[in-house]
């Protein structure tokens, strides 16, 4: 029995998967025991056909030629965002067609209604490609590493802003030097905020924290900060701290409570995800079993993603020849709450502007210290005239002291500017 | 439906699995949508079954006694080595019983006949914790990357010879220093040797490159090299080149041929293998699709085993309850020839000793030039009184050219020993 694909959207994915189908189709049909077929392609930008030499009889008019197709049993939703892509999703599952997707944006706000009607028409639904591209981590985590609870799912899982993070710690240079540099080399959009203000990781830690701690997390529930706000000078005084500044996207269960965000962080060193450079993307997990382990590999790309999409067609094509479909579906059998951000306890990197002058220290240090946030080290640097810097790194303390003992600080006369802070993540 | 487990071999890794199947039994009930539970337990040593609170129902007197058993369906072996493992297995399989083992010398020698068992009693033989430990690759390679052809396989997979090399870069210390110290801790076997001689590596490349490469490799296939020859010195001249000495597993496709092979390898520091250290294990993948993957964990360990044994418990009590054992059996269906070392095209880094006089370089350059062995560079390095130390890098050149270089080269007069030779992997 042939198995029938319709891929809807032929963009940089949808292309390479369509490549990648013809390309190796002799592999996929020994390693699954039966044909796997393309049928049907659409893409509203139909010059696209003619890039990839779509033959005639391949080519949909519209995306539900596609869904009609009686001999369609993989449907492949490769357009992105929202709608139309939610409800040509959902007609498929229900006209019982199996769907993968890379769709991060829409699995992390309607991931429960997809699942539950997957569930229903007994069909998969799978996206390995939604998270970390050619990476090998859904599937992982839903499955080989099932025997543990997750203690904490960590990554880096947005080339651009790891791109731009490596261009700076190497170079020097400014953000808006390193963003300029990734647009111009296509890693980055014209419109690079959804990457840099941190929203498409945080699409990214909704699903894998989903899955980690079985409890659906929204993408809304996520705090999230970007990057625009580190500079060359945060890298520098890391770096002499022995940290490492990364956009970081984490998801931890303490207390039955699930902590979830993404923001930049300083990591030591040490830690396998400290030397993860430039657009690779990688995800670190600590269960209660296995220990740590971590998953790394190219985070953005049409072939990395397509790799992750043809694995979840080969997937259910066999579960299609075993008759198995819905054999592995949603997996968030528990209902966690989302710690709020203010009950985070972590420790702090600070940096701030001062007046050079006798007591200053002082001052700062017992406003810290009248909220309870106690100091790991401080470190005052170059001097410019009248003006000092100080770096202060806090010990674990909590994010409502801390930012209690902020305000008052910012209140002081002699204190010019708090010019950044940022969490610490990593370490034992 | 309770699914049943036996367990034969409760040492390390099997008490392990004992004990996580009882610690996350509700987590795991969950997932599977059913109960999973050990109803027998076998060891030779029975002082296990008390370290272990073994209810006295479990305990049995035989391995007999597990497999005889009509409510078990999945049978865990973990007693190593070939037999009774082998006959254990194979008359598990043959009653219909699903197989999950950690055997890698058995899979690497006895492979074919197992799984051909398997296929035709139409269950399932898993070995997740055959090769790394507590890191997911075997699936990942079966499943998520199937759509690629993968071209390179290559991996940091025996623990205790990358603490000993580890400890050697760091401290200085000598390969038997390093060795004591991680008997101490530990980290290696009384006799060592199938670690330090390559040997633990050769089985699981073996297992890695059968499944990467869709065609049957076996451990007695697998070139090898161990790390006793590696000193001090050899990872100070690398150091100093650029690189770093690991214990390399290395599978490559290339024209149909495949090069299959464990040895020590100088590697390129920016490699994303050059940071992988102590006891941790990482092995690498290059597809022809995803590009670069890496999968990083610790390779050793009863809980880290034991992640991996459960997550294929879960798998098969998955096909158990959807009717499809067998779902993803043996993928050897080429059969591809592996290329002799003879014909291996790689660089080298040599290290010899030379008298200190002149025209020493010159006669030693001119029987590599004979050879068509081309150098990339020579660094003369510290004299001591009549002596130097040469090091050379070679350009790429094939290993039989080389062989006959050295040959000669160790024949000169002023040629007082070639005291290393180590292969380079992981460049462009």
């Amino acid at each position: 029995m042939e198995i029938g694909v319709g891929i809807i959207g032929l963009g940089t994915v949808g292309g390479s998967v369509y490549k990648v189908l013809a390309q190796n189709r002799e592999k996929i049909e020994k390693e699954v025991g039966q044909p796997v077929k393309v049928k049907k392609v659409f893409d509203l930008n139909q010059s696209r056909y003619d890039e990839l030499s779509v033959p005639e009889e391949q080519r949909a008019l519209s995306a539900k030629e596609v869904l009609n197709r009686d001999d369609i049993s993989i449907v492949v939703e490769l357009i992105g965002n929202i709608e139309p892509a939610r409800s040509i999703i959902l007609e498929s599952l229900k006209s019982g067609k199996s769907v993968v997707t890379a769709n991060k944006e829409l699995l992390a706000l309607h991931g429960e209604e997809l699942f539950t009607v997957a569930a229903e028409s007994g069909v998969d639904l799978l996206f390995e490609a939604s998270v970390g591209g050619g990476i090998p981590i859904i599937k992982p985590l839903k499955e080989s590493l099932t025997g543990n609870r997750v203690r904490e799912v960590m990554g880096i899982v947005n080339g651009t802003t790891n791109y731009i993070l490596s261009r700076m710690s190497e170079e020097g240079c400014s953000f808006s030097d390193a963003l300029k540099e990734a647009q111009e080399k296509g890693y980055a959009e014209a419109d690079p905020s959804a990457d840099v203000e941190g929203r498409d990781a945080a699409s990214k830690i909704a699903i894998l924290a989903s899955i980690a701690f079985n409890s659906r997390i929204l993408s809304t529930q996520v705090y999230c900060e970007g990057i625009r706000k580190i500079t060359p000078q945060d890298i520098k005084y890391a770096k002499e701290l022995g940290f490492v500044i990364k956009l970081l996207a984490v998801g931890k269960e303490e207390n039955g409570l699930i902590d979830v965000r993404v923001h930049p962080a300083l990591i030591p060193v040490t830690h396998p995800l400290a030397s993860v450079e430039k657009v690779y993307n990688a995800i670190y997990v600590r269960g209660d079993v296995v220990g740590e382990v971590m998953f790394f590999g190219p985070g953005a790309g049409g072939m990395a993603a397509a790799s992750s999409v043809v694995g979840d067609i080969i997937e259910i094509a066999r579960n299609l020849k075993f008759g198995s479909l819905g054999r592995i579906g949603c997996t968030c059998f528990e209902s966690k709450k989302v710690r709020p951000i203010e009950d985070l306890i972590t420790r702090y990197y600070v940096l701030m502007e001062v007046l050079d002058r006798p007591g200053v220290l002082a001052s700062i240090a017992g406003e810290f210290g009248k909220a309870q946030v106690s100091l790991a080290s401080v470190i005052q640097k170059e001097t410019f005239g009248e003006r000092a810097e100080l770096v202060f790194m806090t010990h674990k303390t909590i994010e409502s002291s801390f930012r209690k003992a902020l305000e008052a600080i910012k209140g002081l006369p002699v204190v010019n500017e708090v010019k950044n802070v940022i969490r610490v993540e990593g370490e034992e």
